[in-house]
């Protein structure tokens, strides 16, 4: 028999719980033996709550007890679960976490002190998709060309509505609210933060690449309006909030942004809460994952998986590679990243616009690969929409500063990046 | 070092050899050793071939040699690999294969042999996709409640060109003959039985279910006309070849069939030759798995992620489950399968008729879901098509058999199951 303790006995947590008993049957024939969830340590014990497990208000107890033999860590936050499964790992305890937050800022230490002791995190990239499974051992023999993933359920949703429906970002969010798909806070989500831990988690078993949220682009999709939406279509395009890690010449790209994705890609037809992957490797070809992102019960499924791994005495290295990946590759700096962009102005409607407008991008070197004008809802002004060849993302910023000072242009200056 | 022995040096033999050479470098850093393929095993030495890596025509040398570790089985065929894999496993050599005629025959001899000697098989079913590490380790929490798949590129790229292009069944098997993507003789692949194969793996991986390829329906997709397609859109299907294992009251269905599926679900929207495998869990949801279903260096790369796995340690049970699966599920058999079906008949346009063919299937306890009366092509014939509520297999055997002697009742009666 393998006991199982649990740090933080939330949604996810209690369900880890119930399935371990409910599905104890099937578990124990593909593990091999018994796995029972013996106790669980909350923050306050007084807090009412219908859970099947003994609770303590000391996670230290849940470590400690020679009783504990998997230490499950499912409490949120960073520095806090970054000492206990320290703790738990230093005490000779194999851990599994959907702790997506703490991987984003201290996966390569955890590494260091796990050493052989297993260290799992199956849940902590899009919930029930058993896409680290599929990086580290489906897809070994590859490099990776690229991933990207559509890995916040609450943005893709909402980015759905937008598109099947035409509402306006605003609206939707209220909606999502209501639903509980979003926070009454959703910055975490919206804003891209929580797509790109999941990205560096990804990144770093890929391309064995050590970056912080803070070194890479995050974007979230508060600006698209459905202009944006509308336009994207007449391309042929949809927009995802994506997280991409690509391999180039330079180096390793990785950013959050909303993106415009060919609308015939499989990727672009995820709607929803639904998360999914894709990931091209150099031999495989393309491959795509796809379930839900979130949830208690499919996270708690990631988890298991992961318990039953370490019940059958597999380990793995933890970020995928027992020695230094050769390649090598840095991680290319946001302004340097060269991608397509979509770019949409407000313009005065009188003679040479147009002209001043591409020359403008012409000196930053930018030349344009389609465009199309339409009438504003102001009779004097129109709208210019482009999609633009590659260029760098310096030029780039530098180009949208240099039309906001045209006096032909008007409003801010929207833009998308564009993945083919 | 770990040396790598192949039976078969084919196209996919050579791609193994191939990309553990050329992708020396991060293969060598995700396994944690170096990686060496060191002799092939082919009939004929005296055919010209282009390969990396020495050649024996003797197979026995191949899996006694000891300077090989890991034998990869890549014959093709059923009993002489079955020799081969066997002698391998009891000279205590891991075995990697890609063969699943000899899984679908042989897989549960085969894991008795094993026992703890790993023998792994991801590059069997779906080629590049690691379906079945995601079934056997990344579900492994959940009861599965079905499987479908779409498993063969042939059978996918002609209903895609069908259906996207109207062309006939006769047209596009000639094209895919050109492409290479259909045999000369195709019924291996039109007829399902390499579907079939697959789906055997997987069913035995979710539901521990010891069938063999004669004890389930196979149907393939040659009755498929574009009058089917055109009306399934009508009725808002798409027309897959899909391999089902599904988890009823009276135990397993497994099939493989043409098949009708809402065209919003994921698996509805793969097109071409790739492939896909839609897993739905108990406590996971759904899930789905897209990707290349063949090619050699797709099958190649989850032949070496396979190698990998046995070079980092880590073994698994073959078939997922180290006790056998207390679920006991018996597989239903195929008359007792209950589903929703699509009926075509061309009728005389004539009063009565309509209510002679409604009161047969009544007889049989059949109910209509929907129906849909079309023009033929003969002034004097009319066609109608149903969609129906559940019903047994067996029932709808012999509705047809007797709609087929209504004097109203015009050729052969065309029959296709829906999933919804």
């Amino acid at each position: 028999m393998v006991k199982i303790g649990i740090l933080g006995v939330g949604t996810v947590g209690e369900s880890v719980a119930k399935i371990l008993l409910e599905n104890a049957d099937i578990i124990e024939a593909r593990a091999g033996k018994k796995i029972v969830p013996v106790l669980g340590a909350v923050r306050d014990l007084n807090k009412p709550r219908d859970v099947s497990i003994p609770l303590t208000d000391d996670p230290g107890e849940v470590i400690e007890s020679a009783d504990v033999d998997i230490v499950v860590e499912l409490m949120g936050g960073i520095e806090k679960p970054y000492r206990l499964v320290r703790k738990a790992l230093e005490a000779g305890k194999p851990v599994v976490t959907a702790n997506k937050a703490l991987l984003a800022y201290h996966r390569y230490e955890l590494q260091e002190i796990a050493g052989e002791i297993p260290l799992f995190y199956e849940a902590s990239v899009a919930g029930g998709i058993p896409i680290i499974g599929a990086l580290r051992n489906g897809l070994s023999a590859n490099h990776i060309e690229s991933i990207k993933g559509i890995m916040n359920g609450t943005c893709n949703y909402m980015l759905t509505k937008m598109i099947q429906e035409g509402v306006a970002y605003e609206e939707v969010l209220k909606e999502a609210q209501e639903l509980g798909y979003a926070e009454a806070d959703p910055t975490f989500d919206v804003g891209g933060y929580d797509a790109a831990h999941k990205l560096l988690i990804l990144g770093s078993i890929a391309y064995g690449i050590d970056a912080k949220p803070e070194e890479i682009i995050i974007e979230g999709i508060e600006e698209i309006s459905p202009t944006d939406v509308e336009f994207a279509r007449e391309f042929g395009y949809e927009i995802k909030l994506l997280g991409i890690a690509k391999k180039g010449e330079k180096g390793v790209e990785m950013r959050v942004h909303a993106t415009m994705i060919p609308a015939k890609s499989m990727i672009a037809k995820v709607d929803g809460v639904m998360n999914a992957v894709s990931v091209v490797g150099d031999r495989v070809g393309e491959t795509m994952f796809y379930g839900p992102g979130a949830g208690g019960d499919a996270t708690a499924s990631a988890v298991i998986a992961d318990i039953v791994e370490i019940v059958r005495g597999n380990s793995g290295p933890m970020l995928g590679y027992k020695k230094g990946l050769e390649s090598g590759l840095p991680l290319v700096p946001p302004e340097a990243i060269v991608t397509q962009y979509y770019l949409k102005l407000k313009v005065l409607d009188e003679p040479g616009v147009l002209a001043k407008v591409t020359s403008t991008l012409g000196e930053f070197g930018i030349s344009i690969e389609s465009m199309l004008q339409k009438p504003s809802r102001l009779a004097d002004r129109v709208r210019l929409l482009f999609t633009t060849h590659q260029c760098e993302e310096r030029k780039m910023k530098e180009a949208i500063e240099a039309l906001k000072k045209l006096d032909v242009v008007e409003e801010k200056v929207t833009m998308i990046r564009i993945e083919k």
